[in-house]
Formats: structure tokens, C-alpha cells, sequence
């Protein structure tokens, strides 16, 4: 089954041992048993969700069951949930053979990460000291996805050149430096960010081109028969670009604050994502013979509106400023796909199979140094006082803190976020080449042979096939009557 | 790459010029900016949404922050969210090859459309004439989704042959036309239309087939070929009508008044949508050969129920009103597949794409109707005085209406919103005949050639193809090998 | 068009009369006017969605619209819509010829279903005795809506081998018998089940694999070419699995308590859902050639964690407990499609298309038993004293049950529900094998060309055929010009 047994590419064939019926299964369960061991020692659910709600209710004078944090916050969960998997996951399956693998690993590597996620980002943000408890309730949920995302960002610059085993290792790491950086980020130096602009994408970007980068393939043109899409596979892609651009005012305003916070992030970022469309259009249209729109386009930087307001979402960054982001990052990111991929391939020796540096990386930095400047210009006029401390949580030992401070350190935050992407990327590659892990040689990239039982047929659509061996047939028939062929 | 360059239908060929490159960038660049400049002018966030929320709360005695519209509002508007950009674009995916336009256009018209009604609707109903701004929050965008499906629902009737340039423009006049009729009907007409049977289906239905009309093409059979569907096109279609039908319990009660008017408005649409199926799947049964279900039927006619409680809906039309009304729209609607479709082009002259007649226009028209004799029989003992008063807002200089009168209004409103349409959509019509807007020739009809960079191998699902040549070459070395062909 | 009359399986050929077109439309017609009949004179709105609401907020001193039922359940309400639709809809697709048939039929059962659940629910559980009206509001349609749950699951036992008219005979039985078990389970025997691993899974997965057992077919061989799925079918199935995956904490936590019992039930099922992936994934790897995973391990077996959370969610199961139940049945599940399903062919005469032995029977009586466990070590120190009763409900007439009773009930129920199950399968079973119903013959099951008229071009991607044709032709013109070969 390998490609290697079946002729025309045997000269390329560096005859790489794709086998992972050994390494693959003994992560899945080594590493969910450590989990469930490591869940048994810290995890315990939070006043809200453990069954002595009623006694805590009442401690905090709620008047009803509807003031808990789960009716707040839920229904944008499930939008955030659909995004991780659905969104994330059909993104990736535009390839025209390994739709399997990106649907399929996303799935099984985001419900890898959302455990050890909810254990990293308990350790450094909820752990009591008293009792050495992590307690979680939805708001964790959420921001265990979040932290699924980046490595999700990261696998889009990988797709189709590593082995879910590799992707296992890309998620432990992804999630443990994600959780350091976040703490970093948003605890040390007190930044807001509660889309990720910073601490998400540019994180995650980074640290997918650098990896990338470290396991630069220079024969994988020997898979370029397979680097492409098909009509139905960017049908499949656009599931996944949809229910990420639907969703996307949902993940911004997942864990803003209740109120005008969650409101206004949703409507910052509808706005910013509609504008990204026209831009994005517009410019496929201009690069394109006879204005022919470019799929690629469509199915990405139209995002990249929702990803640059990732920081500034929660901001009073106005309605017209959110059209004005989302405009300037449907050109900025559709430009990337024109001219950056192709430079970064071919200069720098980064291969970004999703092009995560146009979506993710680019938008991603662009958006928090977007929060910094917002963040600066904040006065006490357009927030109110009680406003502005509310949305910059200026409470505490950051409570004599400045607006203009808080600009300067969003800005310091978002260089934080890079720098952890590629240095922790750069590592993290280095450990990918040890040559246990599976990968597939380069002639027999993005093709799910490699890893999944592809459908016995799947050579064909069977009817078709059938078909036209009929027809074929026919003709031999006719060949053979008529001049005796000797076929074998 | 143009059709007419490839022989065959050359003679048929009309050489017409589709290509876009200048005018749908030059569309999306000046109007998006306009966009920016009109937000910046007029558009600002409103009270629930500004980061003055706390002030705004303490002055309305909200207990909690959960009394913020956002958490009545969002999960209803993420629904019709979905409706408008999976429901719509992939309901309009059944075509064999023009499922990228279907997807992405309707992508592209809508995040046009919603800002351009955030603007109209704004300056119609919430324009603030002390301040000359608009004040938008949650409900404003589930109004502008509303809108842009009016122009959505038009597309439906002229999919596969206009331009994506003509599509922005049916959108900007058609959200003009829909904020106007809306102001009529809802304000002054005082009309109840939560769900739009009238203002958004009758209205967005007529509206594309008068278009349809004005745009005859008598030579269309010459795009027959692919004026069809394929097997996994229809399954991308279900998509689309699946979103559409577990949604519409959410369209219907997206706007409807807090606490029993979302609650009675999901309950009814859910049933009348339940009722269409099974008359839906009974017709379709009855019109084929051996019983055989047609999808067409089921991908559209299932949802005519929803259509026709956009009125009703938060009305006390009781349960088992609401399953009449879907069993009569399930049939009705089929019926226009089977007769009323094939009619209206060979004696009207309208061609429509996706038979928005059956689902859209007529069932709008029966829905507004079907809204004033449930309003004309409404009554204080089955509302309960108060009820009676909030559903119908009989309040202000509406106090002394009686409910007959306002069954009158509402049928009144339906007839506006058809006029509207009609008249609207001659006049639009008319525009998009002029021959600068690169729309494709009749014989280049339904084919996403045209406007899209469709997959280099997008002649075939490309392992068949190997496999076959790969037969074929066989075949041709057999050849070869005993009869030396010479083959250049 | 049937295939009898095609050559090649006329031997075979029993000449099944699969004609529905007098049966269908008339069980839709009837069934659908019996369903008007029976709401007309029994169902009525409850309090929270009648005019009268405002009254009723008043008598219960309710401050705010927002405390309306609705707004507790809705968001998780879409959520379970989706998964019956869409979820089990494209589950249901991955045949390669039989996806409208599996998204199709599945549309039809389940919109008859939730009417006829409301009724049977209703006279159950909410029948008011004074007015002998049953009050329906959101809670009701989410409990119609699982009650259909079951009988989608039987059909996914059946997939292929049966007609619609039989379909809508096992949803009339099925929703019958469940409101009859559930309320043996819920109200007489007064267990705990909220997201249905007894009265849902276990009854439903019995229930089909009963039926299928009596309607054995012991030359389904024949119609093994299409038995089987394609690259895209996979795919499509895909969408199914993640909506059911991404919403099953919406399911298990829709009806459980308001306040913490929400809020756990989703934490818990979330966490037991990651970690049967992970399981999934490593047996999948395991017992494949080179450690490649198997689609249909990936499309179903990963939700092993969520059907079997169905009871003990809303319980104080802990975090690491959930992610051992999830681990386990992750485990279980995938080999029982591995060793189960073909032992059950084989040697119980049992075929079961979609596997819902493995997915549904066994995992919901796993989790009965562990809701029984679970349930039995209960103790006020964990719940405290008011959780404890309003986990368990000990009010009323169960005021003094301790938690080992309840945990012997639980067990019991899950008994109940198996039983009802098998013995209710059998029974509809043999209904069915009256040769009135219009099933397929066993060569030509799996089969949408028998009840669905399939594009015209179903039997190929209609460009791959024509570039094909043009190859051979000109391969045909080539021996033409050469050898003269006679063609007629």
C-alpha cells in the first residue's frame, strides 16, 4: 500500500517508515492516562458548577439560577466548540486527498490539547493555594479550546507533511509554552487580549512557520500532484471558513466581560469580518486573468478581519474603526497568499501549506499592536470612568495605571507572543527530526494513504469507473474481434 | 479559457465580455469605503453595547448584567447568522458546477448587504435626531441579516446568470427597496412581521423574479447541460436546507418581544416546519414514477412552513394552527415545483433558478395573509388584556386600534411588500440590462468558469482520470506494441 | 430503472415491488391530519409561552423577562436540534450511494416523530387532569426531539435495508414505547436520566438491533458493491459525527437542572468525549496494516464518551471519573466494530448497518450502570444537603430514599429500558415482514436509485465522463484511420 511498491516514484523513494501502529497508539494511551491521573490530583469543578450551587448562590445574593456563569457564557462556548472542530478541522480538508487526515488529526489532537490545556492554564491562572485545587467551570472550557487553537494554527502549516504522532508532540508543547505566554501576557504584564489577537494567533502562526521552517522539505515538489484541490474538496473547505467566520464575534466576545463587553465584541467583530469579504474579493479579482476569483482568497482572508480584532474586539475601537481593520486585513492577508507565501517558500525555506502566516501570524500581530494603539488612545470621556476601569481592568496593583502604559505593554505583549512562537517553534522542530516519529518521505505527502484506510474504491468514484471500464471494454472487445490482441 | 475559445459552441457563442477584473474591484473598493465614511458619520454603539453600560444599567434597575439585550438576543442571532451565510449559500450549492458562485457570492452579497442595511435601517428606524447618529446593538444586526436576506432570496432566482458585479447591485438597491417597505409597513402600517413572511420572503421572492423577468433570456436551454444537479451537489444543497429548517424557530423569534413572544415564536415554527416535511415528502411521492422522492422537493418545499409563520409566529395561532399552515405550505409549495415553475417560464417568461417562487414568494404572500386573519381574530380572552396590548404593541397613537383593524393593516402590509418587489425589481431589472456589468452569454450559463479559478483538473476528480489514462495508455501500448500506431 | 430489469443481477432478482407511491403520501397524508387532530383537541401553550405571561411572571415574582424558561434551555434546545438533523442525518450518509436516503429519510421519521412525542409525552408526563390539556414550552421540544433520538437510532441499524413506509412504522412504535419506558423509568421507578444513556441509547440501539434481527437477510451479500463508503461520503459523514461530538454536552445537560445541573452535565460530557478519541484513535491504530486508522471507528466510536455520560452527567462524577468513562468506552466501542459487529452478523444473524450496537446499545448500558454506581455513592459531604435532594429529586413521595436505593433503581431502570428494547423490536419486527411495505430486494439494497430519483448523470461526475469519451474517441479515431475497424 505504501507508494513506494508501486512503481513510477521508486527513484525518489526514500523508502521512510510510515508504520506508527506501535508509536501512535502508546501516546494516545500513555498520555490519557497521565491525564486522567493528573485530573484525579488537581481538577474539581467551580462554585458554579458543582452541586453546592445553591449555598453559593445565595452567598452572592443571585436572585436566580439564570445569573450562574454557564448562561452567560454557554451558547458562545458552543460557537467557539464549532469553530475548534468543525471550523478548523474543514479548513484543512481543501487538499484533494487528505481531507481525511485534516479533519481527522484536528480532531484528534484538539481533544488532546483541551485536557492538557485545562491542567497548564489551571496550574498558572486558577490553582488555590490552599488546596491545591484547579477548579473549572465553562469560562475554562472556553479558554481550553482557545489554547487547542494555536496548535491548530500551527498544524495548517504543517498539513500534510507530518504524522499524527509528530502532531501529538506539536500540541504538548504548543499548549504548555501557550500557557506560559498567556500567564506572561495577561497576568505579568497585564494585558487584555480576549480574542488572542497576540497570545492565539501570532502565537500559534509563529510558531507553525517555525517548525516549518526547521523541517524544511527540499524535494516535496515530488508531491505537488497531490498539493492542490478539487472542486468537492473546496466545497468541503468552505464548511469550514463559514462556520469560522459565523462564529468568529462569538470567540471574541467568548470571555469579554458580561455586559456591553460581550456586546460589543460581538459587534466589533461582525463588522470587521464583513468588511475583510470585500476586500478579499476584490483584490482575488484584481490578481486574477479576467477577474476570476482565487478559492484560496475566499476561504481565508476573509478571516483575517476576525483575527486582527482579536485584541481590540472589547475596546471602543467604534463601529467605523472595526471596518476599517477588517478592510485593510482582507487586502494585507490576500496579498499574503499572492506574494509572501510564495517569497517565504522560496527565500526563507518555509513551506506553509495553509498559508496560517497570512491568516494567523500576520493579522495576529497586526491586531495587538491595532489593541496597543486603541488601548493608548482610551479616554476616561469614551469609556466612562467606570468603564474604562472595567474594560482594562485597571483594579489592584495596576489600578494607577495609564492608558498610554497599557498601550505601551500591549505592544510589549505582542512581541512576547512572537518571540515565544519562534523560539518555541525552532525547538520544538528540532525535536520533530529525530527520525522516530513516522513522517512520510517526500514524494508521499498529503496523501491519506499514508495514514488512514482510504474507502477500497477510492481510486475512483466507483460509478465512473464502471462506466468508462465498460466503455473501455467495449473497445477492446472491438480491438480483439477484430485483430486478435493477446492481452494477458 | 473562455467558453466560446473552446470550439463546439462557437457558433452559438456571443462572444459576450464577462470579464470583471476592473468593475468588481472598483465596486468592492469604493463602496466598502463609503461604507467606512457613512459608519463614521452616523454609526455608534447604543447603550447596551457601550462601555457606559454600568451607568445605563444602575439608571434602568437592571439586578444583573444578564438583563442586557445581548443575552436575550445573541444565540437566536447566531442562528439566523448561520441561516444567512450556511443555509442560504449552501441551499444554492445544488448545481453540478456553480457551487462556488452559490457559496460565494451569497458570501460576498451579504457582508455587503448588512452593513449597507445597518445604514438604511438605521437612518429608517433609530436614527436619533438630536445627535443625528444611529445606535446599533444586537438586534440591529439580526435586523441587517433580515435585510440582506430579502436580496439573498433574489438571488435565488437569478442564480448562475448574472455577474457578481449585477448581484451587488440587486443587493444595494435591494436593501434600499427593504428598509422603504419595512418603514411602511412596520411604522407606519404598524404591521406585525417578526419573522418577515411579508417584509423579507413576499418582498425578496417578487423582487427576483420581476428581476428574472426583465432578464429573460430566450436561449437559455443552451446552457441545459449543467442546469442540474450532480449526486454530491444535492448532499451539499441538504446542508444548506438543514440550517435553514433547524434555524428557523430562531429566525422567527429572533426580534419577537422578551420572555413569551421568542418562547411561543420557536414552538410555533418548529411545528409548522415539522407539518411541511411530511406533506412535502407525500406530493413529491405522488408526482414520481414508482414513489421516488425528487430532491428539489425536500431541499426546498420542507421549508415553506417556516416562510409562512414569519407573521404569525408570535401570535396565539395555537399548536395545532401552526401544523395546518405547514401542511398547507408543504403542499402548495411542492405543487409550484411541479407546475407553477414550468409555467411561469413558458408563458411568463421567468426564469427561476431556484424556484423562490415556491419557497419565498408564495409562501410569503400566504404567510401575511395567513398574520391578519390570526390577527383579525384575536381576542382579550384567549391574549389576556395585557397580551393583547404587548403583541400587537397596541400603544401610543396605536392604543385605540381594534384587532380587526389590525388584520386589515396586515393584510394591506403583504400587498405593499408585493408591490414593492414588483415594481422594484422591474426597475432594477431594467439597470442590470445595460451591457456593462460582464454577465455571461446564454450559452455560459450555471458554469463556474466564468468568475472562479475552478481546480487546474477541475475536469475530473483526477485519480479517476490516471486510473483511466493510465487504462487507456495500456491499451494504446498494446496497440502500439502489435500494430505500430503511429500516434503523434 | 428498477435494477431487476438491467441484466447482470436478473438471477437473483426476487422482483420486490418497491413502489411507494400509494403507501407513502398515504401514511404521510393521514398520519400528518391525525397529528392536526389530536393537537387540536390536546395541546395547548404552557405559561411561559402563552400571552398570559406576564401575569404568570407576576404571580411567581419573577423580575425579569429573562427568567422564562426559554432562556435556560433554547441555546441547548438548537444544539439537540442540530444533532437529530444534521448529527444523525449525515451520520448516516457515508454509504457511497445511499446518502439521501440516510440525510432524507432520517429528515422524514424525525418530523413525525417530535409531533407524535409531544403527544405521547405529553399524555405521560404533562396531561393536566382538570382540563385534559397537555402545555407544551421549550422543555417539551427538546424531549420530543430525544424521544425521536430513539428511533434514528434504530434506523441506523436498518440503514438501506428498509422502505420509508416501514421507517415511519418503526418511528410510530418507537416514540410509543419510549414515552411508555421512560415513564416506567423516570416517574414509576423515579430514576435519574437526563441525557437518555437508558431511556434514550440502550431502549433505541435494542430496539433497532431486535428489528433488524427479525428482518435478517441472509443474502445481503448481494448488494455488498455498495455496502461500503467513498472519499467524499466519508467526508460528508464527517459533518454528522463532529455536530453530534461538538453538541453532546448541549444534549446531556438540556433538561437537567437549572444552575450547576446544566453547567456539570456539559463539563462532563465534554471531558469524557475528549478522551474517547483518544482510545478510539489508539485501538483504531492498533488493529490496522501499518497503524492506519479506519473511518468508521473515527465517525463513531469517538462518541462513545457522550452516550455513555448520558445519566451520570449531571451527577458528581468528578472530572478525572467522566474521563475514565470516555476512556473505557472509547475502548469498548471501537472493538465492537471490530469484533462485534461481524460476530453479531455472523453467528446471531443480526445486521447492523451503521453499527449502533457498538455506538448506542452497549455504551448506553454501560452508562446506565454507571449512572447506578455513581448514583449509589452519592453523599451529602460531596453534594450537600440541598444538592443531594435536588440532584436526585428526593422530594415528595421519594423524600426519604437514601442514595444505595437509588442506585439499585437506576440499575433497574436500565433493565427496564433493554427490555423494552428487545421485546418491543421483535414485535414491530415481525409487523414488518408483511410483504406490503415496499422494501428492496437483497440486491438492491443501500441503494437511493430505489426510492429517490438520482440526477439524471448519477452514474458519473458528468465532465470526467465527457473528457474521458473525448480520450477514447480519439483513441477510437486513431484505430479507426489506421485499421478500419468496423463499429456500429
Amino acid at each position: 500500500m505504501g507508494n513506494c511498491a508501486e512503481g513510477m516514484s521508486n527513484y525518489f523513494c526514500r523508502q521512510k517508515n510510515t508504520n506508527v501502529r506501535v508509536s501512535l497508539p502508546a501516546v494516545c494511551f500513555v498520555w490519557q492516562i497521565a491525564m486522567i491521573i493528573l485530573f484525579g490530583v488537581f481538577i474539581r469543578y467551580d462554585e458554579e458548577s458543582d452541586a453546592h450551587w445553591v449555598e453559593y448562590k445565595r452567598k452572592q445574593n443571585f436572585t436566580s439560577d439564570i445569573e450562574n456563569d454557564f448562561y452567560f457564557r454557554y451558547p458562545s462556548f458552543q460557537d467557539v466548540h464549532v469553530m475548534i472542530f468543525v471550523g478548523f478541522g474543514f479548513l484543512m480538508t481543501f487538499l484533494k486527498r487528505y481531507s481525511f487526515g485534516g479533519v481527522g488529526f484536528n480532531f484528534l489532537i484538539a481533544s488532546f490539547g483541551l485536557q492538557w490545556a485545562l491542567l497548564m492554564q489551571g496550574w498558572f491562572h486558577s490553582l488555590d493555594h490552599t488546596t491545591g485545587k484547579i477548579t473549572i467551570g465553562v469560562e475554562s472550557l472556553i479558554n481550553a479550546d482557545f489554547c487547542c487553537a494555536g496548535s491548530l494554527i500551527a498544524y495548517g502549516a504543517l498539513l500534510g507533511k507530518v504524522s499524527p504522532v509528530q502532531l501529538l508532540v506539536v500540541t504538548l508543547f504548543g499548549v504548555t509554552l501557550f500557557a506560559v505566554e498567556e500567564y506572561i501576557i495577561l497576568d505579568l504584564l497585564h494585558c487584555r487580549d480576549a480574542g488572542g489577537s497576540m497570545v492565539i494567533h501570532a502565537f500559534g502562526g509563529y510558531y507553525g512557520l517555525a517548525i516549518s521552517w526547521v523541517l524544511y522539505r527540499p524535494n516535496l515538489h515530488q508531491s505537488k500532484r497531490l498539493n492542490g484541490s478539487v472542486y468537492h474538496s473546496d466545497m468541503f473547505a468552505m464548511i469550514g471558513t463559514l462556520f469560522l467566520w459565523m462564529f468568529w464575534p462569538s470567540f471574541n466576545s467568548a470571555i469579554t466581560d458580561h455586559g456591553d463587553g460581550q456586546h460589543r465584541a460581538a459587534i466589533n467583530t461582525y463588522l470587521a469580518l464583513a468588511s475583510s469579504v470585500l476586500t478579499t474579493v476584490a483584490i482575488s479579482s484584481m490578481s486574477q486573468k479576467r477577474g476570476k476569483l482565487d478559492m484560496v482568497h475566499i476561504q481565508n482572508a476573509t478571516l483575517a478581519g476576525g483575527v486582527a480584532m482579536g485584541t481590540a474586539a472589547e475596546f471602543m475601537i467604534t463601529p467605523y474603526g472595526s471596518l476599517i481593520v477588517g478592510f485593510l486585513c482582507g487586502i494585507i492577508s490576500t496579498f499574503g497568499y499572492l506574494f509572501i507565501t510564495p517569497f517565504l517558500e522560496k527565500y526563507l525555506k518555509i513551506q506553509d501549506t495553509c498559508g496560517v502566516h497570512n491568516l494567523h501570524a500576520l493579522p495576529g500581530m497586526l491586531g495587538g499592536f491595532t489593541g496597543a494603539i486603541v488601548a493608548a488612545a482610551a479616554t476616561e470621556s469614551v469609556y466612562g470612568a467606570e468603564g474604562l476601569v472595567n474594560v482594562f481592568d485597571f483594579e489592584g496593583e495596576f489600578s494607577d495605571r495609564s492608558a498610554g502604559t497599557q498601550g505601551g505593554f500591549q505592544a510589549a505583549g505582542t512581541c512576547v507572543s512572537i518571540a515565544f512562537g519562534l523560539v518555541g517553534g525552532a525547538i520544538v522542530g528540532m525535536i520533530l527530526r529525530f527520525p522516530i516519529w513516522g513522517d512520510p518521505a517526500d514524494d508521499n505527502c498529503y496523501d491519506d494513504e499514508v495514514y488512514w484506510e482510504v474507502p477500497e474504491d477510492e481510486e475512483s468514484i466507483p460509478p465512473v469507473l464502471e462506466y468508462n471500464n465498460h466503455m473501455i471494454h467495449k473497445h477492446q472487445d472491438i480491438s480483439e474481434s477484430n485483430f486478435s490482441v493477446d492481452q494477458s
